[in-house]
C-alpha cells in the first residue's frame, strides 16, 4: 500500500527500505532536502491518495507533537496518522482526540529493533482502534519479525506506547539483576571463571535470555569489564514507567531499584550520603564540642555512638 | 566411567538413568531399598573400584552434611566426593577442607534441570580442583545438555554452588521484573490484549528469554491469572544470595527486593504497616485525647497531619 | 492586619481564630454561609482594604485553582494571595506567574499542625517574593509556634510547598522505619517486652523523635497492634516527592520504598506475586506437559529447579 | 554495690567513673596497666566478694568471646558477667547457655550513650533472666539517664542486644531518610534557604527528632555539606539487621535501602552498573558487528534500542 513517512534518519529511513523492499510505495519526507523525496509537509500530503496513511518518526516531544498537529490541519477525514515514535503514552490519548474531532485516525506505535530492523524487523506495539489498526496491518506485517510473534494491537490510544514503556521498564530490572549477579560474583572472590560461568548459563537455565547472550558477548570482549566505566544513562521511559506506578498506587520495587542505581551511577558525590556522614560525625567528639551552648533540645542529651 | 550415586529420588534417580544411557557404570544406593542397588554406605563403597567418584544427591543441609561426613570415614585417599545437592557455598568449603585433610577430593556441583534433564540435560556448575574436576569430566560431558554451554567450572570449592546461588537470585528479579511489569499495565486499564502483549514481546524485543515463555504459558492457561494466588515460596537460594551480598558490602536492591516482596505475599498483614497506621492514627484527634498529660517532650507540641 | 480567608473548615476556620486572638482583623468566606463572614468572594473583596492580603485554605486541586484564579479576576495591584493548602508545587509557580501578569502577589505556604495550632501554632514554609513574604509576616508571626523555628522562607514560588512535600516523603520513611523495626523484634520471638522497649528509646538514643512518642502512646493503647489492620494511605504528597525525585534524576530508595508498602499494604492479592507464583508453577511438571508441541524456543529445554 | 569492670577504653572508663560517682566500689581491669586496678583477670575475680558481678566492656567478636570464655572458667555459681558491649544477640544465646552450665548468669546489654554518657546516662537495653538482671539494676539505675525512660529488660538472653540492633536499623533509615530529602531540595533548584528549611522543622512538624538536632548542627556549619564527602561507613548492627530479617522472613525495604545506600558510597566504581552500561552499549552498531557469526540464539535477531 501507499506510506507517506516523516523522518528518515536513521529509523525511519530503514523502515522506509524495509518496506519498499516488501513491495509498498513509500513518500518520504525529511527536513534534510538530501535524504527527502518532497519538499514539504505540504507536498508529502498531495502527493498520496485519499485516504492517506502518514507514518510520524521523529523526536518525541516537541518535535513529534507539532508534527501530529500541523498534520491534523494538512490531512483529510479518513485519513490515518501513526506515531511510531517514543512518545509518552499520555500524549497518545490527547493526539488521537484531536485528530478524532477532524475524522483523522490516529494510531499509537511502540517500536523494537534498531539497527538490525531493517533485515530482521521490528518488534511493534499498537494502540489504536481497529478500523485503523486494521488499514495499516499491510504495512505492520512487512515491517514486523517474520515469525509468529512481534506483533500486538494492544487496546486503545496510548496502549502501544504503553506497553513499549513497561516493556522497557521490565528491560532495566533485568538488566539490573545481570548487573547484581555479576557484581556479587566478583566480590566474592570465589569464582576465578566468572565469563565462562556466564556463558555456560545460556543452555538448560532459567535466566537464559538475549540479555544474557548480550551480557556473555561483552564478557568475551572484556571479561572483567575493565575497559567500561559503571555510568549508565536512562531513556524517558523508565521515569515515565516509575511515575505511572505511582499515578496507578502500583508497588515496583525492583524496576524502581533499577532506575534509581542508574541515577546513583551518574552521580560523583551522593549528596544523601553526605547527610549520613554528616550526621555520623555528629555523633562523635567534635560534634559534642560544636554542639556546646546550643539551645536544640537534644543539646543536652547523650551523644550514642551510631 | 562407573559412578557411586546417594539419594535416588526424581532429580538422583534420572540423573542415574541419563548415565547409564550414556555408558556409565552407576551404582546407586537409597535408604528406599526398592530403588537401591546396595544395601548400605558401606557396600556401596565395597562395590566401586577405587579410585572411587560418589555423587551425593540428598537433601542439603543435615542429611548432606551427614553423609559427606561418613564418607570421609569409609572411603580412601585419591577418591572423590561431588556433592550435586542445593547445598550453602559455605559447607562446600568445610566438606572440601575436612575430605582434603583425609586425601579425598571434593567438588561441589550446582544442577539446574529439573524433570526435563533427563532427556535434555542438566546446567552444571561445579567448584573444586582441577584433578578433581577432570576426573569427572566424564561424568559432567554425559550430564549436561548437547551444546556448547551449560558446564562451567567455575572456580575452587564453593564456586559451584556460589554461582548457582546467584542465578537464582538473578532469576528472582527477573521474575519480580515481569510480575511488575504485569500489574501495571493490568492497572493502567489501557490495555485490552494484556496476554497478547506478553506473547507478542517474543521476538524482536529486549526481554525474550525463557521466563517470558513460560510466562506466555501460564498466560495462555489464565489470561488474567484469576485461578492463582500471589503467594510465592522462597528457596534458600534468594536468602542466601542475600546474606552474602551483605557479607561482601555489594548492595543488591533489585535482587533483594524481589525476595521481600515474596516474603510481603506471605503475610495476612503486615506488622510493620500496623505501624504506619497506627501512626498516621495518632495524627488524628484521638491520639491528642490520649496524649493528656503525658510528660512526653512530644505532648505539647501540635500534630500536624499527615 | 487585616487578612481574609477562603475555606474556614476545621484548618481555616482554626487559623482565622488564632489569628483573631492574635489582634488581626480576619474576614472569612466560606460556601457554609452559617460560618461565613460575607456572602461571596465579591463581597469579601470589597469589605478589604486595599492592599489587601486573602489566605486560600479550600481543598488542593480544582477548588484551589479555580479560587486563585477567580481572585486574579476580583484584586487589584499591590494585593497579595497566600495558598495555605496542599497544593502541588508545580500549580504554584502557575499561580504566581498568573497573578504576577494582574501585579498581584502570591505566596505559597505550606503548614503543618492539624488540631493543635490553634492552641500551639502551626509550622509555616513559604515561597514567594521577600516584598509580599514580608508584608504577611505579622499573620506568619501570629501563625507560628512561639518558639525560635516553625517558620521558614525557603525560596521563590512552588518552595514553600515543595519543602513540605519533602518533609512529608521524609516522614514516611521515618514511619516505615519505626514499622520495619516493630516487625523484626515482633518476628524474633526473643522479645518478651516490645512495648516497653520502644518506650524505653524516648530517652538517650540517636532515634528519639516525635514519631516515636507517638509510637508509644499507641502502644500504650494496643501493645501489639492486635486491633489495627496494615492498610495504609497515602498522602499525594508521599507520590509527588516520589515523582520530582524522577524528574530531577534523584535516587530516593528509602522514601519510595515506604511509599510502595503503603501501596502494596492496600492489595488484597498482588498482581506481581501472581506471575511470580505462576513462573514457579511453570517450573513443575504440569508446565511441562503443557508446553508439549509449543514451538517457543524454550520448550525443548529442560525446566530446571527454581 | 561491687562491680568489676574489663575494659576502661572510653566506654568502659566512663562508665567505671559514672558508677564511681553513684558510689558504687568499681574494680576495674584493662590490658593496660596504666589504668587498670588490677594485674589480671584473676586478680580482679579475686578482689570481688561473691556472689560477683563482672562488666565486659571490650571490642565485639573474638576479644568479648574469649573474655567470656575465660570468666567461665575463673568465676563461681552464683556469679553473673554483663556483656556491655556490641556483641551479635546469638553469641549471647551462647554464652549465656556456656556460663549457665557452670551456674553463673549472663546478661547482655545494649548500650546507647557515647561520650555524653558519663554527665547523661547511658540508654540500656538488656536480655538476660530476671533475677540477674535484678541483681544488677542498682548498676543499670546508676547508667541509664535521670528520667523515667531509657532502659528496658527487653527479653531472655539475646534480647538487649537484638534491640539495641533494630534501634541502630531503625537509626540507619531515619538518616538516610534526611539525607534523601536533602538531596532532593538540593537538587530542585527552587530552594534558595535550605539549610534554614531543615532548622526550621525543629518545632510544629512531624519529623522533628534529634537526627535533625544534629543535621542543623552539621548544616550551621557548612550549609551546603561542601566540606564533607558522600562516603559512609556501616557498623555491624545494620548488617545483621538485615541478616535476621532475612532469616525471619521479614521484609525491610528501607532501612535495606538504607546499608545498600552505605555500601553504594564506597565504591568508586559500581561493578554492577558497568553491566547495565556495558549491556545499553551492546544495544548500539559496536554491538552488531562484534555480534557477527555468532552462533548464540539471539544473534540473528534485531537489536531494538534500549
Amino acid at each position: 500500500m501507499e506510506l507517506g513517512i516523516i523522518g528518515l534518519g536513521k529509523m525511519g529511513g530503514n523502515m522506509a527500505e524495509r518496506l519498499r523492499r516488501g513491495g509498498h510505495t513509500v513518500v518520504g519526507y525529511d527536513r534534510n532536502p538530501d535524504v527527502s523525496d518532497v519538499a514539504s509537509l505540504e507536498e508529502l500530503v498531495e502527493r498520496l491518495t485519499p485516504p492517506r496513511a502518514v507514518w510520524v518518526m521523529v523526536p518525541a516531544g516537541e518535535p513529534t507533537r507539532d508534527t501530529i498537529h500541523r498534520l491534523g490541519e494538512l490531512l483529510q477525514p479518513g485519513d490515518v496518522v501513526v506515531d511510531g515514535g517514543n512518545s509518552h503514552y499520555v500524549d497518545d490519548q490527547r493526539h488521537g482526540a484531536e485528530l478524532a474531532a477532524k475524522g483523522i485516525g490516529f494510531v499509537d506505535c511502540g517500536v523494537s529493533g534498531g539497527v538490525w530492523g531493517l533485515e530482521n524487523g521490528y518488534a511493534l506495539m499498537v494502540g489504536g482502534e481497529d478500523e485503523h489498526v486494521k488499514r495499516l496491518m499491510p504495512i505492520f506485517e512487512t515491517l514486523k519479525p517474520e515469525g509468529e510473534y512481534g506483533f500486538v494491537h494492544a487496546g486503545r490510544n496510548g496502549a502501544g506506547h504503553f506497553v513499549k514503556m513497561v516493556h522497557n521498564g521490565i528491560e532495566y530490572a533485568m538488566m539490573q539483576a545481570f548487573g547484581e549477579g555479576y557484581e556479587l560474583i566478583e566480590a566474592s572472590g570465589l569464582v576465578d571463571n566468572v565469563a565462562e560461568t556466564f556463558r555456560s548459563w545460556q543452555e538448560g537455565t532459567v535466566i537464559r535470555s538475549w540479555l544474557l547472550d548480550l551480557m556473555n558477548r561483552a564478557l568475551a570482549d572484556d571479561p572483567h569489564l575493565e575497559e567500561i566505566r559503571g555510568y549508565a544513562e536512562d531513556s524517558g521511559e523508565g521515569r515515565w514507567t516509575v511515575q505511572a506506578a505511582v499515578d496507578h498506587a502500583v508497588p515496583l520495587p525492583a524496576i524502581t531499584a533499577s532506575l534509581y542505581a542508574r541515577f546513583a551511577s551518574r552521580q560523583d558525590d551522593s549528596p544523601a550520603m553526605k547527610v549520613v556522614a554528616a550526621l555520623r560525625n555528629q555523633f562523635g567528639g567534635h560534634a559534642v564540642e560544636s554542639a556546646k551552648g546550643a539551645d536544640s533540645p537534644g543539646a543536652d542529651v547523650a551523644a550514642p555512638p551510631a
